[in-house]
């Protein structure tokens, strides 16, 4: 399969040297606006391959994306000192129109994979801007956020991340809900296990966990600036989703009819993840604090999204 | 890390051949009575090395056995013309003694890995005779069962197995119990998502299913005799979560000291293997149907152990 | 990418269960024409899949080969008491005729892989059969008496068999000719490489890793009554190249218009394999005895093809 | 296998996130001397390892290093204005100085693999102050100027970089020589099979690989600032063939005895690489212009080392 990266950074270019070292695409085309940037990233990913699989990797324009069958979305611009958040998105939305535009042309057939920030409106207006039924236009959403709440249970636990069940929904941002009501470890309830294996979930342990998830980002960012590998191999394991046709529940951002009473807004819950893009959607039962957390998520991306003239 | 596998006929052999494949043994080596077919196996599977891994596959007398982290005991003898039940246990029984006693000589910390029918007996009379803490003693038992019962459920619902959560419980035969009561897909309830997703788990879905799991190993034994690749890959699934130390959630059978009223049995619930072995079980929660079937297959298994002389 | 398998005796089974355990293909079709044994292999093989990849294994009739892009002949008859090998011989071809018409009448775009014995003979015929173009009709060939080579080269030596490159020429069978004078270790001269670690090639040492090579089979076949689990690896290693476009180097037959003189034959000399087949030829410079050798496998495998009534 | 990465710039942490995406340790621990970005660098990866593997990964200090088999040297200061090369290297061998000591004083078993540049200077200079043996102090020395001399051959040949055999030997920098004469294509000579595929190597052909290869690195800093995706997974491969105990041929940077004419001087030879470390060294046959060559590269590699007070 021919995976495209618009936007050669670091989150691209870390996507695309996972997928090559794992072997998951067949060519990986690399597209930015500085070409040298472009050329540098394929070159340096390139030289890893011939150690591990048999990907080919390529800076290319526009052009080489044909046949692509899934595109990561990673370009944007960043804050001017004293730009609004609504100007920035404002930006950012004239450079995705540029994008989409670009790989439409030569693209027309393939699922388009947001992972510029805030992913969940880049997700919608990329769905808008470029009219696809919104189950082939995916944001990276909280998978993320779904992982490292997993990873932080597992630790708790004692037991493999693989083994925990339990997802971040919502916005992938402050407004994100961690659905606890729900966890699971294998299909077992969380509360249950936790106290067989004398871990229990205390308020503390809820609380760390909760702010490890919610400040992942903030810490990474403080230590080297900016969050990359986790969210390369995040994009690489929606890639493997629909690369092999999996149908994996994965926690990613989709533009969605009708969620707790709010229309048409993109945003994260599990979805079915295969071939064809998102399958279907599946939505977890909540306790009410929880319902009441992800409609006030929705509603304050419904409004950003709103307040954007495309 | 070193396997052994002592009983190189179809079972063992194929486990073999998955963990060379896969790479997940630095070393395997066959032990058989008929060291003509030790040696056949371990160099058909060893031809199989140089295009995949670097797995090295030797035959051996048990002291090559020396230094194996896990040992997989696949050895026994066949049901004679009019033998019973009970007497056939009690030969198979008899051929254990001497395996166990051989294998422990040269390699007494490792794991033994129970593949031998019936499982569950098997696996309570190793660690009667070896003297091993329990959690050192695991059997196959119901990891298989499990897998069909994932694989029937993702196919009706289109959902990969792997997001599918359920497990069967108690003797790996025709005792066993389906905990359909606390079935999910991701961390989310099977009957909410079977709704959501159109495929609603009706009585007739239900008892397909069940059949499926029941008969699976029945179907394939009158097609080709014998069973062999599914529990093949089993084998070396439960090795990965040991070689990995990856604390993951598999339904294995070992002795436990009391489950649902029933002491010192070997059957299979969910339980966390990692590199010590079993780490932890899981108790699930049942409706009473449930609990009462887990408890006729663990007095059925009980009744069974201790009518053996050893 | 889809695979077909028609033939669900242990070759093609075992082919079947190493494509599922790698995940090589995305699905995987038997054909028998003992349904109930294809049924009973796809099953065994689906058990596994749960653990380790997302492959969909099924047992179907010839109409499932639709879509395929590869399909494995592992099919054939079996001597009967007193048969000539040349009627067994037209036994087999006739029972090709069958096959290879109903495959193409569903899948005419395939590759077709071949597998049954004598295998260069199979797949003259399967050329002839088919009208094919040559490159799309590959036979397993030398694949693995190249891979015993190397294991026993490499075991000799202390290095990885893949770090060392030698080839087995010729028929996959008594005439084969094992090309010592151009064996690498790397880039580097075998008999160099020996002598500088101390482990030189002496006339023992060569005769004994000629017989390893030669008789590896008979061995197998003395202890367990045929080999399987090799050659299903080897089969799989042909899909990968094909799967992924690798362009790999592998001795796999093949007719080839013309080879040391003999015209139109098919025979195993090292080619390059990718997604259409095969896309090159490398014919090695030999030393005279092995050119000679080469020469009258050739000319025994013309003969033989050329006194098959089809 | 645990493995240590001293060092959490770009080329530590990529090394980190190729070892995590592939799951070849179990463990991998960070230290450097700024811990907030060893933290940060950490947390990013160990969020990249639920999705694909069970590798732990965590920011420490010297003592977290205990226990470990291999630990990547990656430190090192920059550069300052006006400062001479010579001067420079003083200031990192008195870094390196520091860091050895702290590593042996927790990890005195541990094989210790630089990559800190210039490579095969700071190689020797960690064996004279560790006292290590030369076979437990490895460089990356010019594994990944070989794996791009592959890649370039193979994508003019249209033959996978796997089937090209060919090495970079000397210094990784200016002085390597590209060791032309003996290049092969499996086990078969470069000329040949190049002719056979009609893709001859003209002076042309040679200039442009020869150029390509050596100012690969030139061409990523030009456009990124940096390299370390390549490097990152030359790394990771060292440490496959350690963990697996592969007996790989590598082309790795180690003090060596005595090399045309030169002794005791860190470069890179094609090296048998092994759980022990460095097994055996593999001197290739040289034609006398890349003999000079060679020769020059360890002289000038020799005297710098020399000039250096530690």
């Amino acid at each position: 399969m021919k995976v495209g990266i618009v936007g050669a950074g670091m989150v691209g270019s870390s996507a695309g040297y996972a997928l090559a070292v794992m072997g998951l695409a067949s060519s990986v085309v690399l597209v930015d606006q500085n070409h040298d940037l472009a050329v540098a990233q394929a070159e340096d990913i390139a030289h890893a391959v011939p150690f591990l699989s048999s990907t080919i990797v390529e800076a290319a324009d526009y052009v080489g994306l044909a046949g692509a069958s899934v595109i990561i979305l990673a370009a944007g611009v960043s804050q001017k000192p004293g730009e609004s958040r609504l100007a920035l998105l404002e930006r950012n939305a004239a450079v995705f129109k540029d994008v989409v535009g670009n790989v439409l042309a030569v693209a027309p057939d393939a699922i388009l994979l947001i992972a510029s920030n805030p992913v969940d409106i880049m997700t919608q207006i990329t769905q808008r801007i470029s009219g696809l039924p919104a189950n082939r236009v995916i944001g990276s959403g909280t998978i993320l956020d779904t992982a490292r709440f997993r990873s932080l249970l597992g630790r708790h636990l004692g037991i493999s991340p693989q083994s925990v069940h339990s997802y971040v929904l919502g916005e992938h941002g402050d407004s994100e809900v961690l659905a606890w009501s729900n966890a699971k470890v294998g299909s077992l309830s969380l509360a249950d296990i936790a106290a067989q294996v004398g871990s229990p979930i205390t308020e503390h342990v809820r609380a760390t966990i909760d702010d490890g998830v919610r400040n992942a980002a903030y810490k990474i960012i403080k230590g080297k600036g900016a969050t990359y590998y986790g969210i390369g191999a995040g994009l690489a394991r929606i890639i493997k989703a629909i690369a092999r046709d999996q149908h994996d529940v994965l926690t990613v951002s989709c533009v969605t009819p009708e969620i707790v009473g709010v229309k048409d807004v993109a945003l994260s819950i599990p979805r079915v993840v295969g071939a064809q893009g998102i399958e279907t959607d599946l939505m977890p039962d909540l306790v009410s604090a929880e319902r009441d957390g992800l409609e006030k998520s929705a509603r304050l991306l419904k409004n950003s999204v709103e307040s954007i003239r495309l």
